[in-house]
């Protein structure tokens, strides 16, 4: 339970230029004080890295407004123990990110990296973002209404232990804030995912592209909410060990 | 299993010179063919990120030992989708990694998310690191003696359907390839985690530290293992879902 003006950190991997981060920023304030501290610029994909073989700098650019030139874990990181001089945020919000984080996904994500971190920091955290496909234009006011009546919740309620919230909003006049789905991690198979192109010079070269595979996971997931036009919310925790199979590895004999 | 001579993708975060990858190499050419595709320098740190936002570019060195100008991620992608015209290794081991990769870090670990991406890949997977602390110098013929067993293991019986292994060596005169212990991931909080410096021309700029907290998750826990002098085998799997909240969040009323 946040005491006087909740503190708010809010970090993306869009850049601090992203158009969601732009959106969400001014609701957020309504709430309390928001320190703004993201990537000087996109950083998609980057998953929970962290940037150690460089120093890092943070550019202010107006009060409780910085930029980060490094990853998302970076932005929350420097944010925590450079900027606000290790006062804890009573809330973390990373996005409102321009694209779906759903299934396997999210362990490349940017966005849901920069929860982890504050996570690991101790900070109650939510990843959101919208999912936008093919360049259709973004409808970004559900998932910033969404985020408001989630902000307001963990702020007055916090979160389980260890947990934060991958949120997934459908891009589509049907969804509404009102219509949300607790779900699951999904699993997605990929296929045909490497472009091999030859350069000016007669070199190849190759780029990640990806394509939607098969679908696994049961009824629950994240992508099937948002296949049916319901806001996702997933909770997770950065618990990777499968303790389904503790039992038969133990009788391991190598 | 696999049929007629396995073939055997090695990968790491150190880089292709890494003297771990270098170790560990002609030990795992006496169970088949082994195709090296790993990052062309140093990327620790480095998460399960992705190369999107630029191509990449594949380096041979010579036969069946490649350079890739990416993250670990990048290169097992690579590999399997452009070195090997999308023929399935029967095995990935990734490493051998200079430092422990242990509790919560492994989320920011390369080793690590190489082997995740293998297992996203459908490849059994492993991620095998030497617990080097403090600039000591690396142990690395236990590392290898048990990196050869589970290899074998592997190829003969497989893992548990979406699930890799993280393997940690303790870099002392009493580990034992025959001392193992099946873990869980252990949780750490960390302390003073940020270093701020001044440049010559006055500015300040950041450094990303770390020092050990407080250690939680019980008594079977990878960093529990290494304390004790044994070999850690933590079974992980990529569902980051909270299962145990879902109940409890499913009451949600916002």
């Amino acid at each position: 339970m946040a005491k006087g003006k909740p503190l708010i950190l809010l970090s993306n991997d869009d850049g601090v230029d992203g158009d969601g981060l732009r959106f969400i920023h001014p609701y957020l304030k309504k709430l309390g004080r928001v320190v703004v501290s993201a990537p000087d610029r996109e950083r998609s994909g980057t998953g929970h890295s962290l940037t150690l073989s460089r120093p890092l700098r943070i550019k202010k650019i107006e009060k409780d407004l910085y930029a980060i030139d490094g990853t998302p874990t970076d932005s929350v990181m420097v944010a925590v123990h450079g900027i606000l001089n290790k006062r804890k945020p009573d809330l973390l919000v990373s996005g409102i990110n321009l694209g779906p984080n759903l299934c396997d996904d999210i362990t490349y994500s940017g966005t849901v990296s920069a929860a982890m971190e504050g996570t690991l920091l101790g900070i109650p955290s939510i990843a959101v973002s919208l999912v936008v496909r093919n360049h259709k234009k973004p409808k970004w006011d559900v998932a910033a209404e969404f985020t408001v009546k989630m902000a307001k919740y963990v702020l007055k309620n916090g979160l389980p232990e260890d947990t934060f919230l991958n949120i997934n909003v459908p891009n589509s006049k049907r969804a509404s804030a009102d219509k949300y789905a607790i779900t699951t991690q999904g699993r997605r198979i990929y296929e045909d995912i490497l472009l091999e192109k030859i350069d000016p010079r007669g070199k190849p070269y190759y780029w990640i592209a990806g394509e939607e595979g098969v679908l696994r996971g049961g009824d629950k997931t994240d992508l099937k909410a948002i296949r049916r036009g319901i806001i996702s919310v997933t909770p997770l925790h950065l618990d990777l060990t499968n303790y389904n199979v503790i039992n038969q590895l133990s009788n391991l004999k190598l």
